[in-house]
């Protein structure tokens, strides 16, 4: 059976003991599944800690590598660098009703907001899962949010689950992928978690740990209908990025940055229509939602990053693996059918590792 | 009355002949109100042009003056400078409805989105109007941004209107305000219009035309129940430029940076919790969704820009003082209630100009 | 005697003693300035503390509000949100020279630098000023920077001084400009300094604490010679803002916009060929050169910046007042001459206060 | 013999006739090279065109992947979108040097500059040649840029060269490397062109065309002097693409961000401490200097970049490939030597291939 090949290790660097983001202590993810005939969709939630994510901002940052993106949220983490919701994922037609289910619940938590209290921000990425599921639909629903939410554990399921149910990755069944990444520095020993929605690539793109098998299969698959090079990208990835190490958010943007180089070793070049995004948070710290002045643990020197930086791209291209591996073949509207990779390719992906 | 009293004109730029942002052509402006008790809120809806705005894109740009905001749509224009939707305003919990709302007639007019086509990618931005209007209670529904959009014309009521029924600005009423300038540059005329949604500032800021009117109304106030100078700032402020000039989304983008200096004029310095962003388009031409190359016409030179940015900060500041000079006094959620400046000043307001 | 006559002061927040930026204890300021014939220019230098630069690393950033500038040293400003030289400026062709000057300063200081040790990133901010400086003389040297901050003093001259000798500004004598607020936030006194390199605005537009003074001398100025609102401007602002309060580099981004709100306050709209520039740093603290951990003080919380923004764009624009009350009128290359705005309008000016 | 050994062709599309950047027509490149003793650098000079680059601006946009950088000019690129000098190269301490030489050059033929015309902006990039190079002495002098740009030609030598004379790479000798790309979109055919200064890179990192070469050189070399791996990065990499596509500035940002991904492929994670900067420019057009209105050729639209996006990113990485191919072994300041790839490792980089 497929599910007996291991995917390669990449890199050097150990992956912590459960090998997903959940490696990051703190960190719980939840998803909500829709799986409905033509409905092939979901929601996947991140909380960043246990608490309550809008009296305890979380630091953060994100890099947009392109922009072809719906995202909400972005803005206000660029200015202040800190989270105040759980980070949700999404289809592109599902974030409007995923960012009013943030509010509600952050309001229902605390009645102050958009009162005595400033209002609350949501955080919702996206990419678009139209080619199985009928995102026209308009499926996702404030419900679907909080299922997602209340699932939130450390046991990370991936593969066609939660915003990950419907997406396509290199024109085969892509998905959530997760790793993670342990390294030491200046004596102590820190952990880069990655968990990806992977919704982009065309098929002769798709390096495996270096090896151009997008390639060969694409030839392979020449006369075969899931062959479509020729049909523009319009995929999207969001790499969401958890560190325990204490790094302000500038710091963060400068680690989400590094994810790119993870997503470009899977042979993306960042396509016209891929909303291609990065987002780092750091769980060693949280900033209060009303004090006069923040303490911040000793943060991690900039000159120390190297060996993160390098977590991070790892963590990132070891997730997009992982959502590969992890996805099985799937069916959705009109007929349309993704291959998982492991069922498309099974003989060639036993030479990758 | 108070309604005799002309304000202040800012600046030496004449106006066209509507004194609105539907001096430029083909630019038309919809609101939808919501009155009802508790509820004092709306949305407000830019055309900016009268075709299908997917289909003919709008070149654009946006400078975020200070991130503090839940718009939606930003990044996407960020990267392709330009826009797919027409321009939605709100408050800042009915972006997820307004987005979708967007959408559904995005779909509607182009039943390709999302399938065959790209999605398309909702502009919606937002003001906390908390304090008149029961903003917890998500009153904004899809259908209230689709009355808005039907209601488009190049009449453009102000005020307490659409988005701006329920914005408080300078402690006092605000909302919806809207001026044009008219510059000659390189022996053509080019027209610059401006609308607000303003919903910014503490009392004794304001500064009208160069006056210090909050300083003095501040003192005056000082026992009074509106005196409220020592609270943090929640506010913001959504500034719209059309321009006629044939500018590409780099040189729109420059445009648009200049309404922070219009905002400054009237005593704003960005404040912590204010999202001020200013977003500006062109009509000069569009973009056709699919095509190979696209066809500008020639590009007013950078080096000829300085007359189109005084008329932009000249505008911004004019709608300003017109949201101020055009709200009239409302009473909303838990007895809260805003003066408008002509009846908390009459006899200051009528020596401002 | 115009020297009789006060400038304005601007707002309602005090200035602290010396009304300088060298209020914010342990800046000190340097000039050297050349004076001889058509060779009237300068550099002007900044040192944030008294202690070596490299290894005690100062926070800052800064916001490009107008990028037709020619600075050196910025890009790693944004990165690492750090200064790691004092901050020099002087005319736009006297960049490279400057920025020699200040490696081999380094590198003397510091012998490990470009061998052992990373390299040193020069600090250098410009303004044009050909109008009365022959600038194609490249005058500028080396020993002019060493001069310049070998003379660092908390007294700090301004007018025709340094950088600042040639500089024009409403199409008047422009040049070195400082002053201070002190707000106190959370139970604490904070001081804002600012410094500026005026250079910038035609006459029309000068706007003297609210009151269009630039358009009444620029109608009485109409048949006379320094009449010129007609030609694109081609100057520069550069405006270094001190604080005292802990802020970390990305709250001193913050910060640093807020220079843009003082100065539209004097009229500009941020010109074409004007590189308007702010940068903003904090005394609060230092960046070890080398360490693994960096120990912050804690940090002014955002929620509480408001003061400390209204404090910036007030001292900003009371340093550019500042400058055009120091000035003097100077004759320089070719027997151009710029009256200073004392001289230029004395009657006038004594009405603003 | 080493020199027998065909480096790999990356990717699948075709390069151009002469394989760099001089395929893209107009562009020419030129080196001065300083060879004596312990000083081991030079300066590179890109032409983008024939004419004078002040009078005819070249389109073109930068993206900063990481700004540990010390390079000068990019602010006003970043504004206008365009060059108005040719793009030099030098090491970190000869970038003032270089500056000033291009502002005389400029001046030369354009005697209007800081006079009755704007001043010009230089443009000069740079990495830190200080292993091998002696670059305390500041021995870049105003004449080796003369020097550089009078050699400019279609022929393009690489390896130790010019700015590349001292660059170490991957702790082996790097330097300056180009290649091409060529595809058509739309019916037409285009060329993409990149030179790269390499200067960045541990040993173990090292991929060549998707092997882990590094890791094996790495382990290999574990007792060998030239193994450092634990040693922090204190390299860069300019990377600079040519195109002759007609694209505007902020389409030639997206295209420059394309370069981090061929980077990303090569091994790297855009280390802390290094300056990792693209610089994208077509040759399609010119912008002339003084005009009221510009005419653009019809531009690419925006949903057919992705086969440039890919040639950008596969020259990048072939550059960079050819840097090290091109480098000879190379003796610098107090004994130290770089071994070039070739050298180092015949036997591995045989296999490669």
């Amino acid at each position: 059976m497929s599910m007996l090949i291991d995917p390669p290790h990449i890199g050097v660097l150990p992956c912590g003991p459960l090998g997903t983001i959940a490696d990051v202590a703190g960190v719980m993810v939840g998803h909500c599944t829709l799986d409905d005939g033509p409905i092939q969709t979901g929601v996947t939630v991140i909380h960043t800690h246990g608490g309550d994510q809008y009296r305890n901002k979380t630091p953060a940052a994100a890099t947009v590598i392109n922009g072809f993106g719906k995202s909400i949220g972005l803005m206000q983490v660029e200015e202040l660098g800190a989270l105040e919701t759980p980070i949700a994922l999404t289809n592109t037609f599902g974030v409007g009703a995923v960012a009013q289910a943030q509010i509600r619940a952050a309001v229902r938590a605390n009645p102050g907001i958009g009162r005595e209290w400033p209002t609350v921000n949501p955080l919702v990425f996206e990419c678009n899962d139209g080619y199985l599921n009928d995102i026209q639909a308009l499926a996702v629903t404030e419900e679907h949010y909080q299922r997602a939410s209340d699932a939130a554990n450390i046991h990370v399921p991936r593969g066609c689950v939660g915003a990950g149910r419907g997406m396509s990755c290199f024109d085969m069944k892509g998905g959530i992928g997760t790793a993670s990444r342990v390294v030491t520095v200046a004596g102590r020993i820190y952990t880069v978690g990655a968990l990806v929605l992977a919704n982009f690539g065309r098929l002769p793109m798709l390096t495996l740990d270096g090896a151009p098998v997008g390639r060969m299969l694409a030839k392979r698959a020449a006369s075969a209908a899931h062959a479509s090079a020729e049909k523009p990208e319009q995929g999207s990835i969001i790499m969401i990025v958890a560190i325990d190490a204490p790094l302000d958010g500038r710091q963060l943007k400068r680690l989400s940055a590094r994810a790119a180089a993870g997503l470009a070793r899977t042979g993306s070049v960042y396509g016209h229509g891929s909303g291609d995004i990065a987002l780092a948070f750091s769980t060693a710290y949280t900033i209060p939602r009303d004090a006069d002045f923040i303490t911040l643990p000793s943060l991690l020197a900039d000159t120390r990053l190297d060996p993160l930086f390098r977590a991070c791209a790892d963590s990132v291209e070891q997730a997009i693996v992982d959502a590969l591996w992890s996805a099985t073949s799937l069916s959705g509207r009109d007929g349309h059918r993704r291959l998982s990779l492991l069922d498309a390719a099974p003989d060639l992906v036993q030479c990758v590792p």
